[in-house]
């Protein structure tokens, strides 16, 4: 049976594509939308996926938040991976239960929320950032999530180094990454796989450089195009608008310098 | 300390970019590449990330398999989600470790070890498959993963309905995806996530409309193009050629079609 | 020796990327901008690519229209073709000086402009459109361009078929253009360039069904997306933003159905 | 009427999509391919649109061939533009009857030959290649297509200057573009429109710097990206793969240094 939803938890008010709220449910509170408020409370008893109405006789779904859906939801005080980036960098990097990744340029959060969800509950993610103000942002975002308990943020900056060692997997979200490549390479257990993301092709162009240089193999830099269609029956056409651009990702295994026994 | 290979291992031979061979390390057997060959067990004792010189003198890199180097190699008697498309469906559909999951259509096993791996070690994937011949290629696979202990295979059509109930997801990878949306209806949880693959547009266009008849809501259909970039110093230009469609992907989410409280 | 500009011509304004202006220079007028205002009969006398000073300080170019630039401002109560479709429109239909063609669907006369301008001053185009106030705006438009000369506009239903005979190609810009495909078929000389362009997906399956049992061969269905660039030294990236779809084209020749020595 | 086929005549034998031949009609010549031959003369006195039979049964249309169906057929040294580039790149160059034209880098002539063509018969081309294999190719192929005398071939490097002046517009199709926009500049009209065509990244911010610092205006990069359909009653869909790059396209306008007048 599905659980009933009960104070404190916290739902995403649907009320089409375009709009949508995520709400924690708090007693004697009201939530306004440009279609009527609800009172918070008559959501309390319901299952996921029942739906409420408003005063003004507008329906509105009550979702189980995906960890998508949270992601959007995140405060960015800096750009942010997309969904369909975040898909590939979680497969590339080779994430499951148990694996311990560092992250150079925690930001808001959202990728470090993404590689914590991937590796938990027995891995473990150290994120740097230098910026104590995204820092203190992503502590946040990530409590919401409660996925704190996988993470240690750290206030530092990535181009001094990482603390961590054989590490399986690192990952760059920095503006000048090629500064961290060889940290990186230091710390990465033989065959670990790294990945950077950058918008601009000058920062792929000089990682990828600074990576070939450190030993790192298997180097390739790809960018993902997300397109939605307009599905109605008889007029289906890809949407007008799409972005365009977010960054490129790269991404490389370490190869080790010299044969231990050599 | 990385762990040292032994016999029995899989490993992941690496000469470049393009040629790479996914290896079971045994006693008194060769490997042979275009560029010379290897005797095995001169990887015995080695870690991931060290390399061997073949006969010629080349070098082979020992690269521990990530699942995406494993799931290039499945032998594929059907087409198959991509890393791109295998990212995002991992993300909308939700899952972590603990989820049950239904898949429609089995095929090779690509997207049902991908999915697997995802809801390891405490979750499920029930799959789906009427062809007897997909669904032993798909075992074979997945136990090469050593991922069959978290899957259960299942010889039926997935018209005619499915056994279990309340799952957290479904995924369709199937010629008719249509034909089975009522079933993944009733058997998904409240707020429970689908999702589905289909190469053609008219596919897409007939599972949508039967989405939106069954009360699915935030229903949102996309293609993903992942484009390589050639990625050398002074000359950074994308690549010539790239696989131009793959198959539409189409997600939603289970609305309740009446609440339980009235 | 460059023209000096004079009363009555037709020139653009160009403050930066995102704002211009197509303006007459008029006797005794003022044009007036976001960034302060010019008197127009400043303008006379300088050659295109001079500049002028507006009252706030800022710089205005004076630059001579080119086509694009006049297509840019054309009236435009219907969905139009792009530059990126046009341009390949123009090299697929084989346009050149003299070469006969007939539009179905004259819309606001964008792509009749084109095509006009690209088989002037020996060739015409014979355009239909039932919408009479779409008729009116595209012959403003034309004029405007001074390329009515070469266009005969007709306030007829395309369906009901064509007057001309032996044209060198057709183009269908319609709702529905498989029920036009027949009527092209008949007008066209044989081998000559059929073009039809269609933003859905239900759109081109008809018309291209209804091509192939026509009798047109050679038939390709393309879409083209066009991504700018924002390019400044050491931060080479695409846009973030791009249009995701205009149209389907649709491009085909005629096979003659018997021979005729026959 | 059609015209009738006659010796000497230039025709396309149409297969199917994927093959087609570019033929002269010759007196005793036979014609073979995989699926038979035919005997030349049999064309003679057919009309554009018919077919033959070949010695096996098999239907060869003999179609009228256009502009791009015989550039896809020019010798090509060097790396050319597809006809998506050339489209664009024709309106945007603003071309039209009458207007003069410098090219910079003629390689194979398949963008001399569509500039050509564009601006006969009133117009001129002046291309300029220092590779004297390429010129001569150039020169073949132009002729094949009864261009050669709207063109003229010189045997110059473009980074020592053009002899004309005035002109409407100037392509660059260059290995390092940006070494000749100077001397374009100074041949350019106010307000004439300036391309480059480039595959690199680098070559692009390169050619833009230079752009921006002479004084050109109105600076755009874009690429294009053309991807087939396959159009199958019931079975719409991308086509499986595409070409991912052929290159950069910029586009600028020639602002003047200073007023005349001043």
């Amino acid at each position: 049976m599905n659980r009933r939803i009960g104070f404190g938890d916290t739902v995403l008010l649907y009320l089409d594509r375009k709009r949508r709220w995520l709400v924690k449910v708090s007693e004697g509170k009201q939530f306004h939308t440009h279609r009527g408020f609800i009172e918070l409370e008559k959501i309390v008893g319901k299952s996921f996926g029942d739906s409420v109405i408003t005063s003004t006789g507008d329906k509105l779904y009550v979702l189980k938040p995906t960890l998508v859906d949270i992601l959007n939801f995140f405060e960015r005080p800096t750009q942010v991976l997309y969904p369909k980036d975040l898909g590939l960098l979680l497969l590339k990097l080779d994430l499951e239960p148990g694996k311990r990744v560092i992250e150079a340029g925690t930001g808001s959060g959202v990728a470090t929320a993404a590689i914590a969800n991937a590796v938990k509950p027995s891995g473990h993610v150290y994120s740097y950032e230098v910026n104590l103000e995204f820092l203190n942002k992503a502590r946040q975002n990530l409590s919401r999530l409660d996925l704190l308990k996988y993470v240690t943020l750290k206030h530092s900056d990535a181009r001094d180094g990482f603390d961590e060692i054989d590490v399986d997997a690192v990952f760059l979200d920095l503006g000048d990454p090629w500064n961290v490549v060889s940290k990186a390479y230091l710390k990465l257990k033989g065959s670990g796989t790294l990945a950077s993301f950058s918008p601009t092709m000058n920062q792929v162009e000089k990682t990828v450089s600074m990576m070939k240089k450190d030993g790192f193999i298997d180097i390739e830099t790809c960018e993902l195009l997300l397109r939605h269609m307009r599905v109605e029956e008889g007029r289906f056409r890809p949407e007008t608008r799409m972005v365009a651009h977010t960054g490129y990702l790269t991404f490389a295994r370490k190869a080790n310098r010299e044969d231990p026994e050599v």
